[in-house]
């Protein structure tokens, strides 16, 4: 049996008793390590809290091993409990669905659990779930390549009055374009999109095109760290929020469409004031 | 503190190890009643297997007392840490923005500890979601009420090539008419509406409405009780899954948009196969 099971957006204390109780009776324990190094303070060489949690080692297997060495994590489920866990749900920001159905294929049987992951929990800000329309991916920008192909996407939303959540650019283990020209595989540092560049990017679209999809004046609520003890929230326009300083990633960003009263009343819990958030360091508001 | 917590989809053991935590430490626990009750199998005089895991009593709030009595579970806040309980996740389908408004207005600590709500547990079907357009709900029709605003947010969805989740109604605790009429609160027996009477219902409107928005070949995803040990999940045509018997409550459905080959590849795991889908009595595929 192939155990796929999400462990939430905080720490290890955010999996589920269920997916605690299958990770405990498992052989083996794999990890998916696209987000997760970050949001649970690991690094490769030191899994030790998930570990000592769940009594047995677990291997770390990043995006390559995954697509690469799919094989190997299905045949030990062919012939025992295994688990694959994945920050957040598993089929949430990102896919898993070629392992499962690759196990489909194989006669394997999989079982999810799952857990909150950001497409849920920015329900925390109070802007309903089911106003919002796509969510938009903000790539990072180079030189050269600098894709617009969200800007349509938030247009519409707001033509049709519906918030949209904007999904910031994770860069993990890209091997570098100087790398792969000499052959051999080095890896960029990680970088994590923050609040403030997708913002910039934003309005340097909106310049670009000049179709009104929003503005400097448009409310958006900008989420740090959501889901963890230190999570930050504030609700401003774009302009401000350009000069919040969100701290640690990973962020995300909400473009506020047409509000109700009660979204409005919850709104105002993370407003800025006085130019700063009213948050306390421990997360409460 | 106010400690607003999601117990998830299945049962007891979705609860996370931060809300056990949490509720471990509060000297009162409420929990809201509106779907609850069906989910994790309880009564309101029994809510014995939840007691037994927290270790303490829980007061059962039904959508009157959340209303209602916020008050006394606030003024509990001020003074020592109460839990507030929710299914799924807090700020999933149903709302308890306002508890959170109030907290904050009389100046009451809050924190959410988030878990899987059906927003993001469709997720398990394959299709992605950041692919969905605006969420809909379809009510129970009544002799004289068969709205249809579901309809245009549908057929834009497609147009688009989104996908739409469907969100069945769930009438608990209604007063009756009659029971109204006569001047004292007698209530509806609880209804769920299935799979079945919502493709009937939304194929009454399209045959009204003539816009094409989908028929009875357009192709869904059926949940029923997802989330839990014995959730099914099936795809076929609308026509297909009139057929389906798709068991106990609740119910949900997803019309498909415009897929990707990997959505394809998912979307079969869990196809209709010679009329009856291939899922086992434990729950796994």
């Amino acid at each position: 049996m192939l155990y796929i099971i999400g462990l939430g957006l905080g720490d290890e204390k955010d999996i589920t008793l269920r997916g605690l109780e299958a990770v405990k009776k498992c052989e083996k324990v794999y990890m998916e390590a696209y987000t997760s190094l970050l949001s649970f303070g690991l690094s490769t060489d030191g899994l030790s809290t998930l570990e000592n949690l769940y009594g047995k080692p677990i291997t770390f297997a990043d995006r390559e091993m995954v697509e690469e060495k799919a094989d190997d994590i299905l045949s030990s489920a062919r012939t025992s409990d295994v688990a694959f866990l994945v920050v957040g749900d598993p089929f949430g920001a990102t896919t898993h669905t070629d392992l499962v159905v690759r196990a489909k294929e194989l006669g394997i049987d999989f079982k999810v659990v799952h857990n909150a992951s950001v497409m849920n929990a920015v329900g925390i800000c109070g802007l309903q779930l089911y106003r919002y329309g796509e969510t938009v991916s903000i790539p990072f920008f180079t030189d050269t390549w600098r894709p617009d192909s969200f800007y349509e996407k938030i247009k519409r939303n707001r033509e049709l009055g519906l918030h949209t959540l904007c999904l910031l650019d994770i860069r993990v283990k890209e091997p570098s374009w100087e790398s792969l020209s000499r052959g051999r595989k080095k890896y960029e540092p990680p970088r994590y999109m923050t609040i403030n560049t997708a913002i910039e990017q934003l309005l340097e679209i909106e310049e670009r095109r000049g179709e009104s999809a929003y503005n400097e004046d448009t409310r958006c609520v900008g989420f740090a760290r959501l889901g963890s003890e230190d999570q930050m929230i504030v609700t401003g326009t774009m302009k401000q929020l350009l000069a919040v300083d969100f701290g640690a990633p990973l962020h995300c960003l909400v473009i506020v469409g047409k509000t109700h009263p009660l979204e409005e009343e919850m709104l105002d819990v993370y407003k800025l004031e006085g130019g700063s958030p009213h948050q306390k360091d421990d997360g409460s508001v």
